[in-house]
């Protein structure tokens, strides 16, 4: 039994690493088709010119980041893995490989469809995160113990909150208002109450919080 | 003796990080020479141009994400590294970094030599990967105690499968019609048989069928 | 305990393979926007024309070792980690992955605004750095056993002292003046008495001072 | 004391992973620049447009691959690391980065100067890669217990042959004529001659000659 358990500690080692590599080198290439302007004559020039450009690499940089924290979280309380997870952690890389390519779009055109297009990849992250912890927590059944409560928890407040919270991010950017952040500050005091609430009798909720 | 074994248990962990770095990098690349169109008013408008483009993307995303699964499947079963088994693994992973260009290649032509090309190097791929396997089990002996049969077994099941399976799904792709899907189905339903045939008389093997 | 402890060793550990992959992929591709001249026809050409190309290369490679190196030696003393160190180290790979942008910017323009823009990322970086450091140390106490003067006394040796070395080296460079180095002479004479003072009555500072 | 070791192991792992990481990086981006030809009709009119490309695709791959084979041997009697080491590690790997500029310009000029740099670049490469085994071995005392002979003839063997090898296989690519090939030949009997007089009485060297 121990050499089992070995292997699949070294498939779950194997894939992690894996996503970790994907997740630093679609971070690294966001920036790789942004070029400086031929001509600046002045540190504001320059500025003005890429700002757009500089504008859409901080927000990838942040989703990629965000998901990639997200990631973490969710494989921190996975203990073993399949070929299934494989299948759709791959689907989660092969959308984050998508954003250097989403960014670029973003940047060069910023219309509408643009914008629509970028959002829906970044929604399409947050499913395929969901379901990559919804297919480890209750079919795979290949996490740490946990009520089926705690499950839905991880998955609402880690899964899925960043997708939420990038949406509304994303929303106050472009109509230039801030009920974006002000929806953010809302669900983030909603779920710290909730949180509270589970603290109190479940000492691993307690653990979760910290990390 | 430990200090020997300590010294190849290095050498393979760090060829199999090597080695999924390579994969990893790779694998981010194909997106990487596909840029958005210029002007585009819809989304609909998006996706028409960009079809081939993120279908070709799609396909060398599941044949490296095949690859890099039939790699670590391989590999979970090799205890140990010498330099052949380095040069052979170099050999996958400079065919594996040519599948950007491929990519490419398939959007930008998309003719019959394209696909004939493509196909080469997906099949090529898939020797390079039995012939490291057939090296580590039957030559360098550096795999865990199984018995003949089951090496042939690792070999057509993980070593060769994955090529054959990427051709039917290409086959149904190209010509548009499901016959290569219903293959997949008949090669998939072969190998369940003789899997659990062999299963029965030994465990081993139903270690194997689970990771 | 023991399972909280190994959740933030492998948090850890993560943060830190995850650093090093967008450190190498960044240093990596500092050079992929260089390209050979179109046509030369003898080495003397060949470097006259890459002159400043291979300059602004080099020079990008030493700040992003630098970086690597200080960014080793902090997290050598970091013991474990939370999602607010996640975050400042995300600031600081995000400044990394700019670097190739601002190598090219450099060779392509070096005038005077490119010089300062590059100089300020790298100020920045440097600032990002310690307070990635600062955080870890007196806030998030998350640093193995030292008094506060150790503490400040890192602050200054590892997280700063590389930026204003690459600050007197740019001076020197541009000014064609050697006042740069040997400010960097001086301030590396003194620190090295400091580290001798402060070495006598402690002998972690010795083991730190061998790393 | 086991403190100290414990970091010294955590540095050294971490100067090899990132070696890792750059290397797997400059194989992969070797490709990059390589894009299909816009219009070709059949197979043989591909591979007779890319013929130079992938020829100087695949003798670099090749040379990446000889100089990480060698880094990993040498590594492996590497038992610990200081910054001198990081340094001479990063002037390796500053110039590993820049082989897809160095193949680029092959394949694109391909005259007398671009051969004389490129070849000149392997060799710095080999240079530097002594020179790292020589200061961790005579002067950092940072490889494992070996008498004074074995450390020069793994400064033969491991760092300096594949430089050698390299310039010989160059050799009989460009003259078109076979003698490189029978100097690595010779090269390689002289050097197993002397592996089996010096494996008779010192079980170490056996040890060396397998991994």
């Amino acid at each position: 039994m121990t050499d089992i358990t070995d292997k699949e500690a070294q498939h779950l080692h194997r894939l992690i690493l894996f996503s970790d590599a994907v997740f630093a080198i679609a971070i690294t290439l966001l920036a790789i088709e942004i070029h400086p302007p031929e001509h600046f004559t002045s540190v504001s020039a320059f500025f003005a010119e890429m700002r757009d450009k500089l504008w859409a690499y901080a927000f990838s940089f942040g989703v990629i980041g965000i998901n990639w924290i997200s990631h973490r979280r969710l494989f921190l309380r996975i203990t073993r893995a399949d070929t299934a997870l494989d299948v759709l952690n791959f689907l989660l890389l092969g959308l984050v490989a998508l954003l250097p390519l989403g960014t670029e779009m973003l940047w060069e055109s910023g219309n509408g469809p643009a914008i629509f297009i970028y959002v829906g990849l970044v929604t399409l992250l947050g499913v395929t995160l969901a379901m990559t912890w919804g297919y480890a927590a209750f079919i795979g059944r290949m996490v740490e113990p946990m009520s089926q409560f705690e499950k839905v928890y991880v998955l609402l407040r880690v899964a899925l909150l960043p997708g939420v919270m990038c949406g509304l991010t994303f929303f106050s950017l472009i109509t230039g208002t801030p009920w974006g952040f002000v929806g953010m500050g809302l669900v983030l005091a909603a779920l710290s109450i909730v949180s509270r609430l589970v603290i109190k009798g479940k000492p691993v909720v307690t653990e979760f919080s910290k990390d």
